[in-house]
């Protein structure tokens, strides 16, 4: 789908990558046409009585494995963690893989030290689970059973809607684990509704702030809990396409010594959801205003935050959980808007490919 | 211990900073006179038949349980990782803690959610052990049993000697559960001595790399491995005492989105130690190099960096897995030194307090 009604042509510089933001909610029904492979695998890791999740994966995938390590937690209430890829592949170190569930996250399925590591994982007695956007690649074959993304090629450097999907396929897997597959199925479908009405409203409010960050060089994001993979993926982005500085930080962290970075011209983009950790992301807000930072608010709860130079509000998805799927999507267009401000390709930066086989 | 010898006044800005900086020689030698409470935390973890550590800390307690991966990792072969505490202390998720002890870190033992985390875990039936500078605090009373840090008071803000001796009893406590602690405390006793030995070529070298840097914005820190740890560490320093926006990477996650970013002026730390990570630290730094940034090259192998603009090696340690302690010292005086030539008082950054309250 191009996107017509924006009036950017084909060939111009980030219409893939702006086509691509634009298709989410078409990808996210596609991923749920795929049910019954999540259903297999969740019943796999069941059977095998799984006491820990291990994910691997890199960039993307490994800012939404942020977001599984909560799905995991809130829903099945299993433990869930993002292990230390060089601890089995470079460093050779064979460790307990009894009740491991392992999921590999990779667009490609291509990633070499994820490949590998599911391998390795594989032949120690762990359940291994690929989710991937290709299904004929080597992550999916090595692994014990697949769960395709379903978000069709994805041509822009940049990954949107194989982010998104992957957080939905997680949401899912943990759900089904849980015995909560229908109403995280059907908080799927309504979310890409959600996102369907609201993505001409962001894309005019993103493209509108474009302007005024053309200069930045440096930014934080800041979110807790589910909405920490929203930070990381956000400033993945601001950093890919757009060359700005932009750190992650959980809400807490901010505290911990980055704030005494902030000035006026070292924004702060925060994400508050309406959950138990809205207080503590207010909090980091007020104290990132006190040093006289720029903020920009997103998220659920964005109304929520005072002194806001800029507000990117999404729609509440149910369950709340599900709320990354939505609150990604106004950093995306904001990337595409600002990279095009800047005389940026977004479709293609310089110096990245579309699969990365660094090690 | 005032540094005399440099001809810093104890009340000039960064006097505190640095002094402490110099003594961590010492500090780790005082660690390793409370070894019994090292060896008596390894009896109880062994004894409850642990299958899972789970790491508590913000900030540099965080960066040191990276570390800590890899020491459980590598010395008794236990999976280890760094808990999501939103999880279990806003979200309110009960899960099953059979099995899991939990390392809570925090040099003051005052973090609230880390007290939170750790004693609403010990109540689910998780072995707690502290590893704090202040026995006496919440933390260390909350905690089945407190390791002393013996750092004696850490005035600065930007932490540095508690750091470093956080590495050192995580890297002894997995030692003794792995039937190493012998090995592993002396390799401890010889580091110190190494760092002694090269600390004041050290400092000169960090200095004379200060005027150059003075208007540098923004960096990437990039480590693998055990000294990911270190890129984590030095990134925060920068932030906090230096207000550079330094973000830690990976060498592959760098490759994954964040290279597009480089140029001249947005120079790399690279981190690389002799062992099976330094061929993805150099494939990475040719990565940064051919976007045409400037390269900082340190840690064990910084000769093995191919075009470093600066380079400040330190010694290798024995065993190996104990680089951290030495590695982070050059990003530590680097800070002391680029805040001083900026201006800043990196003894108390605007903005920051010692004890972080924030949840």
């Amino acid at each position: 789908m191009w996107p017509a009604d924006t009036g950017v042509q084909p060939s111009a510089p980030g219409a893939r990558f702006l086509a691509e933001i634009l298709e989410q909610p078409a990808a996210l029904r596609r991923l749920l046409g795929h049910e019954e492979a999540i259903v297999r695998a969740a019943r796999l890791a069941t059977e095998r009585d799984t006491r820990l999740i291990r994910f691997v994966g890199h960039g993307s995938s490994d800012n939404a494995a942020s977001f599984g390590v909560y799905a995991f937690g809130l829903l099945p209430r299993w433990t869930a963690m993002r292990d230390a890829i060089t601890l089995t592949v470079h460093y050779d170190t064979p460790l307990d893989m009894t009740g491991s569930t392992v999921i590999g996250l990779s667009q490609s399925g291509r990633t070499p030290d994820v490949v590998e590591y599911v391998v390795r994982a594989r032949a120690a007695g762990a359940l291994t689970i690929a989710v991937t956007n290709n299904a004929a690649s080597e992550l999916a074959t090595s692994s014990d059973v697949a769960i395709p993304l379903a978000a069709e090629p994805e041509v822009a450097v940049a990954a949107t809607k194989t982010y998104v999907n992957t957080l939905a396929a997680l949401a899912l897997l943990a759900a089904h684990i849980g015995g909560r597959g229908r109403e995280v199925s059907d908080g799927i479908r309504r979310a890409s509704e959600q996102l369907e009405a609201v993505l001409p409203s962001l894309e005019r409010a993103a493209t509108a702030m474009a302007l005024p960050f053309a200069y930045t060089g440096r930014m934080f994001v800041i979110g807790r809990g589910v909405e920490f993979a929203t930070a990381r993926e956000i400033a993945l982005k601001l950093l890919e396409t757009c060359r700005v500085a932009a750190e992650p930080l959980t809400a807490t962290d901010l505290a911990h010594g980055p704030v005494a970075a902030l000035d006026p011209l070292f924004p702060v983009w925060a994400i508050a959801s309406r959950d138990a950790t809205l207080a503590p992301v207010q909090e980091a807000v007020a104290r990132a205003r006190a040093m006289g930072a720029t903020l920009v608010a997103s998220g659920t709860a964005a109304s929520e935050l005072e002194g806001a130079a800029y507000a990117l509000p999404v729609p509440t998805p149910s369950p709340q959980l599900l709320s990354p799927l939505l609150s990604v999507v106004p950093g995306q267009l904001f990337a595409w808007a600002l990279a095009r401000a800047r005389g940026l390709d977004p479709d293609a930066p310089h110096g990245l490919a579309k699969v990365t086989l660094a090690r």
